[in-house]
């Protein structure tokens, strides 16, 4: 659940990333990310925990520090015992942005969950800090996160699995390297579950850039697939044998590229700037 | 997510029982269960969505009724649509109790989950009215929600199947016909995925009253299974392959008779009256 926000304060971006996004010349993801961390002066924390490389957290060092943040440190966690080490707080409690990299999210999930840190996180993004990440680092940011699950277009009774994230949103159920990898099924499993959320998928190097106000804005070089069941008419999930395909009536789809928006509390969808310069709305 | 809890009222009890519950002579839980929704006063709706039995719901209003509730509604939802029926809305808004039967908590989750009815059902906890649930309702109540899973002792890194249930609290996990069925291995499994949740393993008879301030007091005649992971030092979910055995290190479990207490803010068990009644502490 996210943390409360207090009062006179908003809470901070939080900014999904579909995976292999551009890092060098066509940065615009990274970029804008560092922007919002509070540019020449953002103290970016990365954490690299879902990554099984050794080098992940220090490249991202390099690519930060070239798009002009100020201050970047790595803190990876390697146990749970890692997570309550005072000067670990510490630091994270000083920076103006977080980012998760990718790897698998159960890595952060099991070692950071329920921790000081994923407390801290959550606090740090309820007081107006930027949280980012990319790939298992996009999905560990909601409330309810996809695991796994098959390829393919349609939803099956055991195409996906669920666990829970850090709980920075729990408007969206997100996903990742989206038509790279054919995950429209498993997303829409998710969904057909519980339709109160709205499925996220992005796109590699494509990011959902959640504004406080929970206005999405889409950014980069691919789509996001916004899936809205708030007026499913049927699943059914309840009904399905494992394997079976499962029925879903009633879903809305946008599918939105750089300059759209989605307004997760009011589920409309804007194609923005793009479409207004072209006179459509 | 909960709803807000208004300044100057606090939240209802909520109350999930694990199945085949005693119904007359010796039902402890369900008397109490009416007794919390105003005795005398009471006004109990009963939604028998999981199940698939036309007769669940009024089996159920005949208990209540003996048990002196002074009016028990059946509201039964076959369709989304259903949920937004005024007449049926204007119904719960009035109950001082809402009870959720057993069958199949993902007929619940894909009917009503992310509808008005399911809001409502939030609100009217935030603003005191206690919610109850055996079986597959007693699921249903948590954020995180077990739809299914294997049984035995020992968890499996596919032992345990995750959906979002109703969201009345996410401090627990939990499950229901827990020693009859040999759960513990999948209860274990959730909480490896992220150890931020407490296990709530409910026999059949036996129920945990959550009260207004987090502290669950058990009834019944079996055991309430509490695993607290908080401390967990380590969970190898994020490794293990399909069907593969799973590491968890550091778990805390209390197993917990009718008049024990455990509070789900500090993560304390007492033995209750029972122990002090013999000096135990």
């Amino acid at each position: 659940m996210p943390a409360r926000i207090q009062e006179g304060e908003q809470r901070g971006w939080i900014v999904p990333i579909g995976g292999a996004e551009a890092r060098h010349d066509r940065a615009r993801i990274l970029k804008r990310f560092v922007e919002l961390c509070g540019a020449g002066d953002a103290d970016i924390v990365v954490i690299p925990t879902a990554s099984r490389l050794a080098d992940t957290g220090e490249s991202y060092e390099h690519v930060f520090s070239d798009l002009g943040a100020a201050r970047v440190t790595t803190l990876d966690f390697d146990t749970r015992r890692d997570t309550s080490e005072p000067n670990r707080l510490e630091r994270l409690r000083e920076a103006s942005g977080i980012f998760f990299t990718g790897g698998n999210q159960l890595r952060i999930a099991t070692t950071i969950g329920g921790t000081p840190i994923a407390k801290l996180v959550r606090e740090r993004n309820a007081r107006g800090v930027p949280v980012g990440g990319t790939s298992a680092g996009a999905s560990i940011l909601s409330d309810h996160m996809i695991v796994s699950g098959k390829e393919g277009g349609s939803p099956t009774a055991d195409s996906v699995r669920l666990a829970p994230g850090l709980g920075l949103t729990n408007r969206c159920v997100i996903d990742q390297h989206f038509r790279q990898r054919d995950r429209l099924g498993r997303l829409l499993a998710a969904l057909a579950y519980n339709p109160f959320a709205v499925g996220i998928g992005l796109d590699e190097d494509t990011a959902a850039f959640i504004r406080p106000d929970n206005v999405l804005e889409v950014e980069g070089s691919g789509a996001v697939t916004v899936v809205d069941a708030g007026d499913l008419q049927f699943s059914s999930m309840a009904q399905a044998g494992e394997g079976e395909p499962v029925s879903m009536l009633g879903l809305k789809v946008h599918i939105l590229v750089a300059g759209a928006t989605f307004n997760l509390d009011t589920r409309r969808a804007s194609a923005g700037s793009l479409a207004e310069s072209k006179g459509v709305h």
